[in-house]
């Protein structure tokens, strides 16, 4: 029987339901086992955490667990579908959690699709987890919630979608200027896309030294004079108003989180020689890889694992995470975010037209990135000592 | 090394933090098996349930899930030590819950304990649940909380120190009664403790044919006349004032959910011949099991696993979540908890003075309480469609 993939993930579920599971970590089965992990026994670590609360990071699963919370509202290209239909998804992000990071990772999806209750909520179940992972939160909201949430909870909160996001096109769009001879500095980047992976990716470029940004959303060129932008958008505005097409010639970099289909073979000679398309809306790309090279692009990425150059937020999060939970991190902060994208990067040794990133499945991946991001908590730790 | 058990619970926990940890049902190691429980793949089943948001309930994890929910309010016998060192009680109910039911249950813990608060978080949790075990929530706060979440939501909620404590003494209950050749509608009935088990107890056994029942509290026998009772303790209070000794001298069951030592052995004498005492304060009893009975108890019960006559919460609520979930029950009823009991008191053919009830441990007491919910609900929907 043949069945492609969606056909296979449904099936796979009707047969066994969800595809994580709540496992223990030892046996159960006598009277000696229920005293230690039940009454009686159980009271001692209750006592000590009573006591002195930051044993709960080592004495519970507090100690390796993160919330992926969605609200349902911008779930894959599929829109707002709301919390029970954004469950696959969710337990999928799980699933790579564990596979690649080894973090117990459990999906808290949100009946409610406001910004005050979001923040309300994940703030109250909180203190069971180690670490909040946002998941497919619209935007502008979600800029909102994640700030807050970062505000007011001890542990790290990290809305995927953007931040996972814009280090692996960070990962990729150093690698892929190293093929192509170019400067960070020097590029002009023109995104199609100003959600919340545009915003995200248009701002770690910008902390990682990109100068020359353009943003183009669905109403064209984010031009200052326009009347309709968030403060987000507002931050890269244009003087100038126009269409993608205006924005892409002579361009160096296309970073496409939008729609299929919005860039033309004729936009991609228009752009400047050696040219770097990343095309990232899933499932159909804003223009076929095959396109992209025949109009004469020098390196181009999607987020499809069918192509070559899959830019997929897995090379990031379970890594990240693996790092943030073992260095006892409590806010995230941009160097840290750079140093674990560029330790992606550097796994590549010589990158190639073919080869900017590593493969999903490499199981250096995240064990790089989680060095990583372990290795910088530990300096800025060493660093604040010798000062003080 | 001689450890007690609150070490060896401590000392399994500094190596290797929580005991439980989510796991996954199917391998992810290749190219095709991302496609399949990630992306594209992913989006089919999100594309069903979006459809129809009943299928979550087939389709993900929802199917088999519980959260196991507490504000840290009132654990075991600690008090309220909040929500952070609650959590290795949490994670113990969830190894139970996948030990003995196979479901799969996750601990959340909330950083409030207003009841508003409480209704208002689980409610927004729920649409990733199948159902609902609150925990260790001070009385008289979980009344109000488990009644009003039962009427929002359409997966069960179960106060499980409540009902199930309430079940597993119905089912003692119904085999000390036929050892000492009593009847349930006859006996005088005592309860120490008027808190959220008492009063759950009480009401059960009420439900049940139990007619004649007295509570006392700390501040003595729930008298009608005083001026500081909650309407649940007003359910059942008495026309006479007094203390506990009073209330003893006559009676033929003790049923304590109170406070260690409150039972002196004149007490028991007092009782009526063949009297029955269930002594489940935690960790130690009302009166210890070797005084109680030289003071001529027929029946003795405690709550501890190293007495005879265990009666432990551990005896329904696998089973019971198990039945709850396989038969799609959404909201629980008071013949589904009594049939349930009942179901666990039968699975002793004989019972003696040393046995009223399974061993913990027992194989068959889950898969007799899940085989009770189920049958009773099909039962229902039977009867409905018959009438209807």
């Amino acid at each position: 029987m043949f069945m492609n993939f969606g056909e296979k993930s449904v099936a796979v579920r009707e047969k066994s339901g969800g595809q994580i599971f709540t496992g223990l970590k030892s046996k159960l089965d006598s009277r000696e086992d229920l005293s230690i992990f039940y009454t009686p026994g159980i009271a001692e670590p209750c006592r000590k955490i009573a006591k002195n609360p930051n044993l709960s990071r080592k004495l519970t699963l507090k100690k390796n667990s993160v919330a992926v919370v969605s609200d349902g509202s911008a779930v894959l290209g599929l829109g707002d579908i709301g919390a029970e239909a954004s469950l696959p998804v969710m337990e999928g992000k799980a699933m790579l959690f564990r596979r690649f990071g080894g973090v117990d990772a459990y999906p808290i999806v949100l009946g409610t699709r406001d910004a005050d209750e979001i923040v309300e909520t994940v703030a109250r179940i909180a203190p069971g987890f180690g670490g909040i992972n946002l998941e497919d939160i619209s935007a502008p909201k979600c800029f909102e919630i994640e700030r807050r949430l970062t505000e007011i909870l001890d542990i790290p909160v990290f809305h995927d979608d953007q931040h996972g996001t814009a280090m692996v096109v960070l990962a990729a769009l150093k690698n892929a200027l190293r093929v192509v001879g170019k400067n960070r500095e020097t590029v002009r980047v023109v995104f199609s896309g100003a959600g919340a992976a545009g915003v995200a990716v248009a701002r770690l470029l910008r902390e990682w030294g990109v100068r020359d940004i353009e943003m183009v959303d669905s109403r064209g060129i984010v031009a200052c004079a326009r009347g309709d932008l968030t403060g987000e958008k507002r931050e890269f505005c244009s003087r100038r108003a126009g269409e993608l097409a205006e924005a892409l010639a002579g361009a160096d970099v296309f970073i496409g989180v939008s729609r299929a289909g919005v860039v033309s073979p004729e936009m991609v000679r228009s752009m400047n020689r050696d040219a770097i398309v990343f095309a990232m809306a899933n499932p159909e790309p804003e223009i076929l890889p095959d396109l992209a090279r025949a109009a004469g692009a020098a390196v181009v990425a999607t987020g499809r694992s069918d192509f070559p150059n899959q830019i997929n937020n897995v090379l990031i999060f379970p890594g990240f995470f693996r790092g943030l939970l073992d260095a006892g991190v409590s806010k995230i902060t941009i160097p840290m975010k750079i140093t674990a994208a560029e330790a992606l990067a550097d796994l590549v040794e010589e990158p190639t037209a073919g080869e900017i990133l590593p493969f999903a499945l490499d199981e250096r991946v995240a064990e790089a990135v989680s060095f990583s991001v372990k290795k910088f908590a530990f300096a800025k730790k060493t660093t604040r000592i010798s000062v003080d």
